[in-house]
């Protein structure tokens, strides 16, 4: 029974982007706050769907189907996203986003990528 | 892989405070927006965390622990405040609020007290 934690105070504490900071946890769910900016890597998560609430700024996610086609939706302030479960995305914020994320404790970000850009978890 | 769904355009569907309206899933949660206004109910949740997450207004969460004794959180414009499982708490907003709530689907809004502001889930 902590205080209530602002996103916006935790989002201006860091300026790295696509490295998810940890504000709090719902049962075994945790919730991040991450800086989008530029191109994340495809990736998908096998085991979970996988939830962006844009709180400012405008994310574009790419969508990859069963057959290779590709789309793209545009995720702007105040709109939220869930990505279903073993879909290929790639996140991409070309002018910049701060996103919530909802996904299951040790979820890693890249999922099945991995690569540079995979974070350990780091708390606000 | 269906569009984004704005929080904003579902709240501006409905008047009817303490209804939550579910505008999607993940994975065995529902997230809902809801409109606050005045006092709910006292009650807790037994079986699971209670996420709130004020998208405009002020709400008030009242909270009482195991001596009884209550204090008060004060969850603003992009606060998140999670009332830990078994808690019991009183959600009130005296001059109204927005807010996304994630809980596991099934949960049911006044907990364990039931009472003429229980809701049925409801879409978006």
């Amino acid at each position: 029974m902590d205080a209530p934690i602002s996103l916006a105070a935790t989002l201006a504490t860091f300026e790295e982007p696509w490295s998810p900071r940890t504000v709090g946890a719902l049962n075994d769910y945790k919730l991040m706050v991450v800086k989008a900016h530029g191109d994340f890597v495809w990736h998908a998560h096998p085991e979970t769907d996988d939830c962006f609430l844009v709180l400012s700024g405008r994310l574009s996610i790419d969508l990859r189907d069963e057959d290779g086609g590709e789309r793209t939706v545009e995720v702007g302030p105040g709109d939220l996203y869930v990505v279903p479960r073993g879909v290929e995305h790639r996140p991409r914020a070309p002018e910049g986003a701060d996103v919530l994320l909802i996904e299951p404790k040790g979820t890693v970000n890249t999922g099945d990528a991995g690569g540079d850009l995979t974070s350990p978890e780091r708390l606000a």
